[in-house]
This record gives structure tokens, sequence and C-alpha cells, in this order.
């Protein structure tokens, strides 16, 4: 067993979807991210001790707390009689669709991992996050905590481990966030209903376009993959000014803008980091003319991985 | 002006939809294809003045055959009050699912392409191909005439030139044509009605597994995402046996197995040649247990493209 008693973990923002890819794809963020720090204790339990850095009120039960619920599935990993005490930093705002939640159910399990005998494997840790997902969303999707947990651009797979892509490293994102919470389960209820087929086949040519573009880094076929006719449509009426925002993108040079996760962040896929930065600031007069205020991020899609910290 | 009055080009069969990418992916097949010779005439119209090579009468009518209407599409480009006059040697089996009408049109404009003084760009000829399958199903998709026109795995865009996906030279289809023929429309037909969410979800993480696959030369992802929740549900009751024939694909070891196009043709992906070879052993059992003879064929994912014959 390990003598390690304590280990803390960062885990990295992500924008999942990236237009084409709901709930397949996401990629990580160099910067904003939540710490999360896990002691062994003697009840066999998980218990949330801590949270900072945030004004929300979370969950303190641990079957309702994303981190909880991560580190509730490693719990049969863990030595007998043992469990979990997790103090959370919160780094990432809630609501930003910067996967705030995600970021912590990572960190989490990462955290955990380090005092564990032997470490878990990939799909063990990243089955765990989807769970921390599930209480934090209604839904076990991996497409924030893949990234999260890889670093970089990742297909979020149901079952096994998620697979990172390839991505050019001229390749940024420009991410503004409005300064007002749109709810995952708000965003989420905008897509119930059918779907036409035609719509999933032409979603599907950006998805693989975007993906070609990514392995051969043809800024090109990014460019003609970039756009999102299946999920864009049913969520872009949730934030104020969105089309003023996505047009400034574009008329920025942008490859392709959207909303970032379930929004109400919207981001553009730019060609260096310049580009990117000079985006964000049309993007955010956008929204500015929308009367909202914002925060704006550039950052590599090559973002980094979740990691234990020194 | 070119000088010629006639060419002749050989298009190859192709294998539309690979499972994971309907009416957007597609890969050519080493071994049938259609021949056209296209000559110039002083009327012009498009006339089809022969079809050899099938049983099947053929529309003659140029705007109701698919290699008629891809060239009605490049008749702007020709000199004025030229034509083209066309004779179609079949070499795919209508309704074998192998894309025998996409090979038609390919082959059509290739042929049309070396005629005229400048060469029309590869999106303006797929463009032609797409009105092809238009007179052919009704539709104006390009999953097969993409791959007929470059050759190898390719995604069939709805607008601008097809792309083609880099693919490992180990992977080879296991090709089983069952016969009995299954009208394209018919098999469209099976795919009405509406979808939900979670369907293209799925579908979506196969599509990009398999072109992750294909692009790390990686079986496993390959494995893991070449399956069909969208599509194959809806249209294998239209095969007789069709259970029996995927399962016995892979239990030889395939990395998928699936409908080829719009059916009754069904296919496996296999590491080798030899595996291949092995698999289109056993579906073809299988067919045979369901009551229907059948023909194998084993190619190259990475087939050929339509060319200009010397």
């Amino acid at each position: 067993m390990s003598a390690r008693t304590e280990a803390t973990a960062f885990a990295p923002g992500t924008v999942a979807n990236c237009a084409v890819g709901f709930d397949v794809l996401g990629h990580s963020l160099a910067g904003p991210g939540d710490r999360v720090t896990v002691r062994w204790n003697e009840l066999g339990t998980v218990r949330i001790v801590a949270i900072h850095g945030t004004e929300t009120a979370l969950p303190l039960d641990a079957e309702r707390n994303t981190a909880g619920r991560a580190l509730l599935a490693l719990l049969p990993h863990a030595p007998k009689g043992r469990g979990f005490d997790v103090s959370i930093d919160k780094g990432i705002a809630l609501g930003s669709g910067m996967g705030g939640s995600a970021a912590s159910a990572v960190a989490a399990v990462v955290a955990a991992n380090a005092l564990l005998a032997t470490p878990l494997d990939t799909a063990t840790l990243y089955a765990a996050t989807m769970q921390g997902e599930a209480a934090a969303s209604g839904a076990a999707h991996g497409d924030n905590t893949g990234p999260a947990l890889l670093g970089g651009l990742v297909i979020a797979t149901r079952a096994g481990a998620p697979v990172r892509v390839a991505v050019p490293d001229w390749l940024h994102i420009g991410l503004v966030r409005p300064h007002f919470a749109l709810e995952t389960r708000t965003s989420r209820a905008a897509l119930a209903g059918s779907y036409e087929l035609h719509e999933f086949v032409t979603q599907s040519e950006g998805l693989a376009l975007v993906l070609a573009g990514c392995f051969h880094g043809d800024p090109q076929l990014l460019r003609r993959g970039l756009r999102d006719v299946l999920v864009e449509p049913r969520r872009a009426p949730l934030i104020p000014g969105f089309a003023g925002v996505k047009q400034a993108a574009l008329d920025s040079g942008a490859l392709g803008a959207s909303i970032a996760g379930g929004g109400p962040s919207v981001f553009g896929w730019f060609e260096s980091a310049a580009a990117a930065a000079q985006g964000t600031r049309a993007m955010q007069q956008a929204f500015a003319q929308a009367g909202l205020p914002s925060s704006a991020l550039v950052s590599p899609v090559n973002g980094p991985a979740a990691a234990v910290l020194p």
C-alpha cells in the first residue's frame, strides 16, 4: 500500500461539444482549473470536508457532489475500512460552460488514485468521473471529464478509455463567457424532442471534416467542418446576443464558432493565439452590445491534462 | 480545345456508409467497376447510345440515367453546340450495394473531363456525379461517387471537393453479396421517421473512433468504433439471415461488420486480406443457411480511384 496519506491534483477547464461532437468531443484549456485534495479517512466512506473558491452552495452530500460521487465509484478500490476526505478548491465558475463539475470530479479521482497502492487504469478513472457528471447534470457524459483527464482534444467514449486526438499546435480557442449562469439542466432541456436523419448526416460530415482537419493540420478542412446544425440552433435562444457574437468571431477570421459546452460561453477556433485574442475582443464587444459584460480566455486547443501537484 | 474526340474511363465499385458514416463515408473496391465511353456529338445534348453488361433495362433517357444526368451537369462546360454520346459497360450488378449507379456516373464525368480543353476541378466533377445519384435514387448523396472518384476511404461532403482519409494498408474488406436485389429506394424508405439524440451521440462516437483508428492505424480503435446503431437496426429486416451473417464475420475476427451501402451486401473489415477471405467464407455459409446463394469479394479498403483508360 502507498505510504501517501494525502494528495492534491489539478484538473483543467474544458470545452465540450466543439460544434460537431455533442457529448463526444471536448478539449482542455490552459488556465483555469479546480484543485482537489484527497486524504484517507478511516470511515470507509466519502466526506466532502471543504469547498472553497465559489459563492454558490455546492452539495456537501457526497452522493450529490460531483467529486464525491466520482470518489464513491472508486471506493471499492480502497483498502477495506478506508474512505476519502475531500477538499475542493473551485477555480472554474459554475455554469460557465467550462466544465467546472468535470474538473472537480477529475481532480478528485486523480488525487485519490495517487493514494492507491496500485494505480487504476484510465478507463476506470474515467468511468468514475462520468458518475460524477451524472451527479451534476443527470447524464453520465464524458466530454468534459475525458479531456480534463487526458488533456488536448479527446473522443469521449461511453465505455473504455477516452481517446486523444492529435491537434495542430497552432490551433487556438478564443472563449468568451458572458456574465450570467446557464444551468446544464436547462441547456440540455432545450434539446428534447426528435431529430431528422438529414440533420445528423450534415453534423456527421462536420465531425469527419474536423477530425480530418486536426489529423492533417489543415485549417481549410476545419473551416469546412466546424459548424453545428444539430445543437446550436436549439440552444442559441438561451444566449442573448449569440448570433452577433458568433458573427464577430467569424468576421475576425475564426475557422468556426459556436456554443461552448452547454453555454453560455461562446467559442471560436483560430489559426493562431494572436488571431484568437483579436477574435475574443470582437466577441466581447458583441456581447456588450447585447448588454452583457463578459470575460475572455485564449488557449491552445491542445491544452493540459490533469496532474497530481507536488 | 482538346483534339480528343473520345475517351473511356473506369470507375470502381464502392461501399458506402461503412457502418458509422451514413451518407458521409464510403470507400472504393479493387475489382469490379463500370467502363463508360464518351464521345463528342454536335447536338448540344447528352445521348445514351449503348448500355452493355446488364440484363436490367436501364433508362436511355439522359435525364433519368445516372451517367446521363451527371453529364448533363457538365454540359455548360462543353463548347457551344457540342454534347456527349455515352456508351456504358456495366461491371457492377445493380442493387448489389456496391455503388453501381455511382460508378457509371463517375466513369462518365472522368471520361468527359478528358475531352475538355481545360479539365474541371474535383469539386465540379463531384457535384455532377451527385446529380447522377439523384437520378438513380432521388437523393444527391456522394458517399459512393466520392470514393469512386478519389479512391480509398472518403468523406463525402455536401459541397466542395470530397476529402480522402488515410487508411492503413493492412485494412481489408470482406464483402458478401446475397443473390437478390434490394432497391436503393426501398432501403432508404426503411429510414423514414424521426430519431433520438442519443442514437446520434453513439453513432458519432463510432465515427470518431473509426476515423481516429484509420489515422492512427490502430485496429483496437476500429474495433471499438465500427458498429452502426442508427441505420443497421432499421435496415437489417430487409436482409434475410443478416444477424447470422454479421455474427459469422465477427466470429471470424472482423473488426466490425454491417450492411454495405443500402444492402443487401454485408461487409466486415479485417486486419488482413487472409482474415477477410476467411471471414467471407463464413459469411457465405451463414447466407446459405438462410437459403441465399452469394458472391464474395476481398479488397483493400484503400481501393483504386477512377481513371481514364489508355
